[in-house]
């Protein structure tokens, strides 16, 4: 079965979004900061990266075979204009569909529910590859439901002084962490990513 | 003149010390995770840390000259017990005078007022050396007051859920640094070396 992971740009002052959603800018920016182009799975979406990073990102979406993501970051991104970069199947968590979808073209599932439920339906969609979760609420639940394995962080080197964090609201703190197991130095950013200790 | 920087030890969610102040062996374990012993300049300590970070840790103790801290980490180590491990003087911030302070053999200075001052007398002690300033408010001072140089983050493996973050409250937002400009993997512990950006 494959990893459940979650991965995210995250500032050195432990945000994924700055103050009033506030902050992508500077988070996102080694996505196009670099000569590497990377085609992606959405035709509208394509990236710029170091070396380093394009090696991080291929091997990320290599390994990815499904993802469950938030309402927030579903409606942020407009439904990724109804194809995730990744290329994969999403299951989104929500209470309520939003306007206009399903849409038959677009592979992407409405679930409300438990997070147990959902992490079931993407790991089917997944087969043998992993399942990617957003980072913030989504997060936050897998992991509290100890059915997250692996953390990766893409520490850009700002702070934003306040937004929200990347996993916070922990039911059983202290979690500790193994790694990191991977480094990689990308420009204007260090992607790191570690394992989740089993207690 | 020595540059200015801050250095800690972190949680993966950006905190200094956890929930009521606990964290602490888990944000410090790297100082005696390792084969590799290293005497201080306080005889009642020494630290045995994997040669990464030793490396570091000599390199972070050869540059610095001085210190500038808060009377909060002052009272939570017991002021060292009279010497700091890196064996340069101590200012301390602080609007009242400890018990039985200031000890004829002990190079601690203890002073009211601005950050500004506090920071020229740890310069003129620390001569072309660094002045390093404790994590936490006196470094948010120092960074508020654009005298801030270099953020050293010894990047450690557990979330905390809470506690005192590092850097925060932020004056100006975002603040935007500039590296990693060195990386080293110690064993439980990434040390970090950002530079802050002038804007």
């Amino acid at each position: 079965m494959g990893v459940v992971y979650t991965a995210a740009s995250m500032s050195l002052d432990g945000y994924i979004a700055g103050p009033d959603e506030q902050g992508f800018a500077h988070l996102f920016s080694w996505y196009a900061n670099g000569p590497q182009q990377l085609p992606t799975a959405n035709p509208e979406v394509s990236f710029h990266m170091s070396e380093a990073s394009a090696a991080h990102f291929r091997e990320l979406a290599d390994r990815t075979g499904a993802l469950v993501v938030g309402r927030r970051q579903f409606d942020l991104t407009g439904g990724w204009g109804g194809q995730h970069p990744l290329g994969v199947p999403v299951v989104v968590l929500t209470h309520r569909l939003p306007d206009e979808w399903p849409r038959a073209e677009a592979p992407f599932v409405f679930r409300s529910g438990h997070i147990e439920s959902a992490l079931a339906q993407a790991k089917a969609l997944a087969g043998r590859r992993a399942v990617g979760v957003s980072a913030g609420s989504v997060a936050r639940q897998v992991l509290n439901a100890r059915l997250l394995d692996e953390v990766w962080i893409e520490l850009v080197p700002v702070l934003l002084g306040g937004g929200t964090p990347y996993l916070s609201e922990l039911s059983r703190p202290p979690v500790l962490l193994e790694g990191p197991i991977a480094i990689a130095a990308g420009h204007g950013v260090t992607h790191l990513r570690y394992r989740v200790r089993r207690a």
